[in-house]
């Protein structure tokens, strides 16, 4: 693996969009006992339900510590392949690599951001992250592909979404939050996005969902469903804390057009009911530093937007609410040609994300001019 | 990954030898202070050595442990792909899988043999060896290669060798040693390396280096240079100890016949002269239980045997020997397709082995009846 300190854009690589073709997706098997409840057991049966649903389509690598080779080997379809790899927890959305491909080529590199746990010393989740961040290098060697040194950055995966046409979009809360790079402007942060993603445009989302504990990821808001396309979360509640700011990020998305000129076709999708944490499920999770990493009563930040889309399908989380059914039909809708998986997934969501945080797509190295 | 409790006989696969094409090489980045002396920095410099001359003609992965990525990935080339896996010390040849290969779909497989540090609680070298014991299941899903489980059977690479025609070699002093599968008689165990390595006849030599550790594995006294031809390790000194167990190797081969019912031409490598620890060497060795590892003047088992194919070499070690010429003259001889590169081994042999210890090749997977 050869380390590049050049950018994508220079090298004329760019980050395809997640409905481009996959080769793989990219997981990490739940273990801490702080983030996931009676020793991550009902986390690894979620996981695996999402890992087996991607890969009827296409091929998913699971990482998987020592300890915990054996069991994620047991509980995993044969198909899956297992690696031994240290993480400290389980978002390979925010640090597996962020892939990108040379059209010319149809070579693949990976971009090795740094991760600081959502927000470092400021505000981030846990500490120390050493384990997570250093992933991204090793599964660009793991796959033979060489990789872009991107350490002088604080980026997750998560943070950023693309429409594969020279549009990226992202959230002011977090790109902009004082944890991550706090010496930069917002028009180096931009630039950075430009040159890494390769993108001609970003759009900035004022803001994420409710009490995500990420500042607010573009990946639990909104998303690309197709050039041009996309959805956002919705809710009808005035009261409702979200409502003000998928109001604001609505309002936002129709004001501007995407690199290509276009004016965006936003669709409303439905939130569920806010989801709560019961006063079990906070007895099941590990203290950190001592104090309890959730409350009962707490509102985690749930939304149907956080899908993953694979080769033939769309993995959608399902939290047994009646919006369940309107959310997969509006994306069966967007997304015609592709099954629609649901996952109930209140299982991934204690942790403080969904389908779309646990996964990182592998692009299919191919020749996208012919 | 799939698991197999079938054996490769029965289901069409067979081992074939190692100067048949391969894929590429597995190696272990060495670690531990109590194997590799001054914390196993002259140890890395060596093994980066053969791993670059492999390199040289086919892919190359070395696993290293989490701690040990960083340095591994800086000292070897960037065409050598490292990947993190955990071990307890650093012999590829010994639990790396044995790779078996189905000539009519050319579909690759691996063997789990189990793996107790050459004796186990009996006269093994280190405890534990768990992680060790672990890495062939790890690594044929690493290579989305099935799996059979041979964990009922103890056994090393190191002590067996293939013709690649249905003849497998071993010798006594390691297979029929008491801490490996004293329930099994020699008959029973000749069925299991039958079963396994799907051969129709085992060769067993008596003996293999004197001081070997590992109860005398055959592939540092003899080898296999092609179908009825081997290189059998030789010194001319009487007094050498080495002397009577060579010569009751070479009148066993001459004694007897491969499975094609050929009579095998045996070639006498010399020995380098005794290769002894030196005070300082064992000064920079940590301790084990309170112990040194090794005592100055202790010799070491050096032999050319220890030597690996690749697919367009063979690399060598040298001891700056006088007989370290001789020996690569008739090695040039016996591979007259191959290059010979010599790689300076006293910081792999006091590791306890050398250069095919420290490696294992994954045979190219193609339709070898084509």
């Amino acid at each position: 693996m050869k380390i590049y300190h050049s950018t994508p854009k220079q090298d004329g690589f760019f980050m395809p969009a997640e409905y481009a073709p996959h080769e793989g997706c990219l997981m990490i098997w739940p273990e801490r006992g702080d983030s996931w409840q009676y020793g991550a057991f009902p986390a690894r049966k979620a996981f695996a339900e999402v890992a087996s649903a991607i890969a009827e389509s296409e091929k998913v690598t699971v990482c998987a510590s020592f300890e915990q080779y054996d069991t994620a080997r047991e509980m995993l379809p044969a198909k899956i392949r297992v690696v031994e790899m240290a993480s400290d927890d389980s978002w390979a959305r925010d640090y597996a690599p962020v892939f990108v491909l040379n059209r010319e080529t149809g070579i693949r590199r990976g971009i090795d951001f740094s991760f600081n746990a959502w927000g470092g010393l400021e505000d981030g989740l846990y500490f120390p992250w050493d384990k997570d961040n250093r992933m991204a290098k090793k599964l660009c060697d793991l796959y033979e592909n060489d990789c872009y040194d991107a350490q002088d950055f604080v980026l997750e995966g998560g943070s950023i979404h693309v429409d594969g046409e020279g549009t990226a979009m992202t959230t002011e809360s977090c790109l902009l939050s004082r944890g991550r790079n706090p010496e930069l402007s917002k028009e180096e942060i931009e630039e950075k996005l430009k040159q890494y993603l390769n993108v001609e445009k970003v759009l900035w989302l004022p803001y994420g969902i409710y009490q995500d504990e990420t500042n607010g990821h573009i990946d639990n808001i909104c998303a690309f469903t197709s050039p041009g396309e996309a959805v956002l979360a919705w809710t009808e509640d005035q009261n409702d804390p979200q409502y003000a700011m998928s109001e604001a990020d609505y309002e936002y998305l129709l004001s501007v057009t995407d690199a290509r000129g276009r004016k965006l076709k936003i669709h409303k999708l439905p939130l569920p009911a806010p989801v709560t944490m019961k006063e079990e499920e906070c007895e099941g999770l590990l203290h950190m530093d001592g104090k309890p990493t959730r409350t009962p009563g707490e509102r985690l930040a749930a939304s149907y937007v956080n899908f993953y889309i694979s080769n033939q399908a769309v993995i959608v989380p399902a939290f047994h609410d009646p919006a369940d059914l309107e959310a997969q039909r509006i994306l069966k809708e967007l997304f015609p040609g592709r099954e629609l998986i649901p996952v109930y997934a209140r299982n991934i969501l204690i942790g403080g994300g969904n389908i779309h945080c646990i996964t990182q797509q592998i692009p299919a190295v191919q020749k996208l001019d012919n």
